[in-house]
């Protein structure tokens, strides 16, 4: 039988396991990426790993979340993040040269490779054919040094794109129109692939921005086959060389289709505080708006750059909208100066902000008090932007800039596109930005002699202690659904300095629910998280693992898990519980006392269920276990590094 | 007996008094300024004076220092302006619109025109020929409404410039030469005037820079003729026909004259911790580098960054040094970009800024933990970079380029410079931005309807306690000489944004000295400051007046002061001590105890001198008031504000 191209790329980088259904599976990784606000803990544990030099074929250390500086903080962790670089053959990508993602696509990322980053956002790289994944800052590590990755293998969702988007119709409202079908948390355990014949018009930069926000689907991953397009995008930036072609087999099978014409597709928007809330622009249009952002990792391109401009150009934004734009990368900067549209997004009356990821993680541009803010971005949960009470709606960077133009939400429809002007600054071909921002690995001579720079602000990473074999652990929170990371663990620019300083940052976690959980936390020695359905969507920051690991959360007990998160759990010797019953929710309260006996005989059974006994409510919960036979090796071993350290793979 | 410049523009606006020296005068007042740190109470102030509209010929509220937007109190600030501006006829700059000195240098100032604002580097209008004075926002206020500014006559001092620059010395030398010649105290009381043939081939925006940084002598302000470069300047501006001719008279007299030499001129830099601790750069060459910083309203013109352009072009910044640029405004923004300027600074790996105060008050761009960071502004007071134990360089421009190609301090005459490349830049004009970031004053009729944004974060200014009669006060703090109102009032990323919020800022006062200090000072509900020689230089911030009035804080008595936070302390009806004999400063200590008796009596009298019981020490000490006599009505009455109101001019 045919293969589909994640299974292709699956097959020819399986290192055990069998490519069935559900099977535990593990692949070579080729590449991985990490990002500051994850990276110091990865390079942390890698350096723990006593390596001499990285295993991969291409490893990238970028600065994107860390950007803003306002103490000494930020800046030691850079020259951390560049010293382990230099001193372990990996890329180093400086503050300012552009958002991960962006980057990667752009020098790094290739058909038919497998990435792995410590970013939710990685399946970015799935735009160019490639299996990129988001995971957590040790399984980064441990892919750095050489070992697979470990996963259930995913569903092969299809995506069947037909006909051509229309209009100011664009990329971003295609991933829309799929969160609105498939919701958060729809997309759990899928790989979403796309085909058929509206892929052959959709330009690299598109197909990334849809991989891109796939990640808000809850899936593994999304991509794109290899084709002319990506030949012509890697040709334009010098890589041609390094193209190959990459496409579905005719007899390939999906477990299931999902099929979107693109001739009817109307510009979309995210409405707060989901991205699945999704409703055509025109249904809300005439909601006045505060402020406009366009950028991050999601809709930063020259392409996009490029759209805005040709919308905006010769008109003024208005004065009730305060609106800013950051390139995704310098590269795109550079050639956006070149190509003239950076004039035109200056003289509109655009504010030029960094190429990093900025005001999508609350570092900086945060709206004024109950705001609303229009964004390109890829989530809009609450808080996030950096003010609580902010309405936030994702939209298109055509829709955004709409938004800029009119004062209030707004079908760019209405305004004409001068899409002509696109071909015209491609034409030339990118130059890739020469500027020293981006460092290549050292020879090992000289990179063996690098003195790693350790600044007061990076701390050892804290180590996990096993759970008990028998423990009563109060329920310290009881959270509703969709809770994300953000709100495990906030980003933002008060709390991301703190990255690198576990004992610091462990005092912010749940900080929006409940400001004194970190103090009840460390009061109670041990505890459990009780949680609805899709915990732990969003970022991938194994921080909401980590801190949590810090504070003595021994489990966490939900209705179900986002991917990531519950991998990190695991990495951290944190048992994730899922209730058999979904309804027993309701039979479990904060303050509650919950007792969880013979621990170590279940996890090495391979048991599924186990049965804890509210000792307050004097009743007994059915609850599931529903990890890999490895995963319950780790957790046996009390984490992935004391795992590793026995010698586990 | 001719006139100098300074005196020609006083004697045009006097309103009262005579101008002799020492007497007290009054001048009227013809153009405003704020930015927003200091605007938003400037304003609540103005608002509470209940008039309609501003009676000023032109009033520019700028926003530039709270430009990060961490949360939404920065954007709800902006707001606020954005509309009371609206409702008031006032003049918006957007924040990205510029740096307020730049801006206004550009769009507004005019020779031989007065202009207040409640900035301390707004004699920057100094370049153009116009009296540009900074002073507290309470000040600014009282102009808006028409009324004049007070002041003493200060002395004029010549600044004779002979010769012409050569090779890579700069205007920032010229100030940084004066700096280290006449100390950061030695301007108190003086205007400084520049004559002579030097003058002929500065620019004006070098002769900007020159005012600019006079602010760090503790001048009242600093000036140039208006000329041929002047009218070249406003005319390539669009605004020639605004020029005017402003000499001074042959036969005019100085109080005294400095002759600077500017061929002999070299490269200079100010060391850590004063912007007059200055040395040839020749004479610390070498020393590694972490960082650089070009921009603030001292060194960010066109010329600037084509100065830059010409260093860096073709090359790329050293890998250890981190490097950043923030043009001073957006008309300069979309200069450079279309004089190519941008690109080379793009591509030499600059990170681009935006265009704002920024990483001069410590918003952003913080070097790592004890890093040396060049930078081409005017203060580098300890911690003030965002990074407490940083060392902080101020130079030109030229001399921060040089040290981020090569990585440590290097005398840019090593570098071959293209000057020429700077006419060819500025010979078509420079376009005025026109995107909508500079708002005009509306009409009286819409202005009059417009309804003020007020957000939580725009709290009522407290008003001052008048001082009773006769007091004991405990000496809750004893400081050293130099302290700054940094010292005393921080600035940076946690503190500004509170600046609309006293009760809150109040936290911060003195937190670098003494973090428990507010609380003590709440604790003791009234108590007196004790402090060395040039108390409150720097920043004009009124919030180092108007916090620690918040907090009780009735008499500061000290060696000397600097001018703008005496009459700020003045406006808030805290008594501005000065030992009559410096070495008393020995006979008190904290927590001693000062008893001051009969202080109607004494402020009524017009006596200079008050002794004071040290009941502590059991020593009487004598102090001294050296103020105007309508300071000694404004502190009667408990400040500014209330003696306003009942009637006082």
């Amino acid at each position: 039988m045919g293969l589909t191209v994640a299974e292709k790329i699956i097959k020819a980088h399986l290192v055990d396991g069998k490519m069935e259904k559900n099977a535990e599976i593990a692949i070579k990784i080729d590449q991985t990426l990490t990002q500051d606000a994850t990276g110091t803990m990865a390079y942390l544990q890698f350096e723990s790993m006593g390596l001499d030099r990285v295993k991969t074929e291409v490893s990238v250390s970028y600065v994107d979340h860390n950007t803003l500086q306002e103490d000494w903080k930020n800046m030691d962790d850079h020259r951390y993040l560049q010293s382990v670089a230099a001193r372990y053959g990996i890329w180093f990508s400086r503050p300012g040269n552009g958002i991960c993602h962006q980057v990667h696509l752009e020098r790094f990322g290739l058909p038919g490779k497998t990435l792995l980053g410590s970013d939710s956002h990685t399946p970015t790289g799935g735009g160019l054919g490639m299996l990129a994944i988001g995971a957590g800052g040790l399984d980064v590590a441990v892919a750095m040094g050489g070992g697979a990755f470990h996963l259930i293998m995913p569903k092969i969702v299809g995506v069947k794109l037909t006909g051509r988007l229309k209009g100011a119709a664009s990329a971003k409202d295609i991933i829309l129109e799929l969160l609105r079908r498939e919701t958060v948390k729809g997309g759990v355990g899928n790989i979403y692939e796309y085909f058929g014949e509206g892929v052959a018009s959709l330009q690299v930069t598109q197909r990334a921005t849809i991989c891109n926000m796939g990640a808000e689907l809850g899936a593994t991953t999304s991509l794109f086959p290899s084709d002319e397009k990506t030949k012509a995008f890697l040709e334009m930036r010098g890589r041609g060389n390094q193209w190959v072609s990459l496409q579905a087999d005719p007899d390939a099978s999906y477990d299931r289709i999902i099929e979107i014409n693109l001739e009817e597709l109307k510009p979309m928007i995210a409405q707060p505080h989901s991205p699945d809330n999704v409703v055509p622009v025109a249904q809300i249009a005439g909601l006045p708006v505060d402020q406009v952002v366009i950028g991050s990792c999601t809709n930063s391109s020259l392409e996009d750059l490029a759209a805005v401009a040709s919308l905006v150009k010769g008109k003024v934004i208005d004065p009730r909208v305060s609106a800013g734009i950051a390139p995704g990368s310098r590269t795109t900067l550079l050639a956006a100066e070149k190509a003239g549209i950076l004039g035109e997004l200056i003289r509109a009356g655009f504010r030029i902000l960094e190429s990093a990821c900025g005001p999508c993680i609350g570092m900086g541009f945060a709206p004024k008090s109950g705001g609303v803010s229009v964004r390109s971005f890829n989530r809009n949960f609450e808080g996030r932007s950096g003010t609580a009470d902010a309405k936030v709606y994702l939209s298109s960077p055509e829709t955004a800039a709409a938004a800029a133009l009119t004062g209030c939400i707004t079908d760019p429809n209405q305004f004409k596109m001068e899409k002509s002007n696109l071909d015209r600054y491609l034409a030339e071909g990118i130059a890739i930005a020469g500027d020293g921002m981006l460092i290549p690995p050292l020879p090992l001579k000289e990179a063996q002699e690098v003195v790693i720079e350790r600044g007061p602000n990076i701390k050892p990473c804290p180590r996990p202690e096993p759970i008990a074999n028998s423990v009563r652990l109060p329920v310290l929170l009881k959270t509703g659904d969709n809770i994300s990371t953000d709100d495990i663990m906030p980003a933002g620019a008060k709390v991301l300095p703190l990255r690198s300083n576990i004992p610091e940052i462990s005092k912010y976690v749940f900080t929006r629910l409940d400001p004194e959980f970190w103090k009840r936390a460390q009061e109670a020695g041990s505890c459990v998280i009780v949680g609805g359905s899709n915990y732990g969507q969003g970022s991938s920051r194994e921080h909401a693992a980590l801190a949590p690991m810090y504070l003595g959360v021994k489990a966490v007990l939900v209705k179900s898990f986002a991917r990531i998160h519950k991998a990190n759990l695991i990495n951290y010797g944190i048992l994730p519980l899922v209730f058999s019953n979904p309804e027993d929710y309701e039979q479990v309260d904060p303050k509650d006392e919950l007792e969880l006996n013979n621990i170590y005989a279940f996890l090495e059974s391979g048991e599924s269920e186990l049965l804890i006994n509210n000792r307050t409510k004097q009743k007994v919960i059915k609850v599931k276990l529903d990890v890999d036979e490895r995963s319950r090796r780790i957790l046996r071993a009390g984490g992935l590094v004391p795992y590793t350290k026995a010698g586990g793979k």
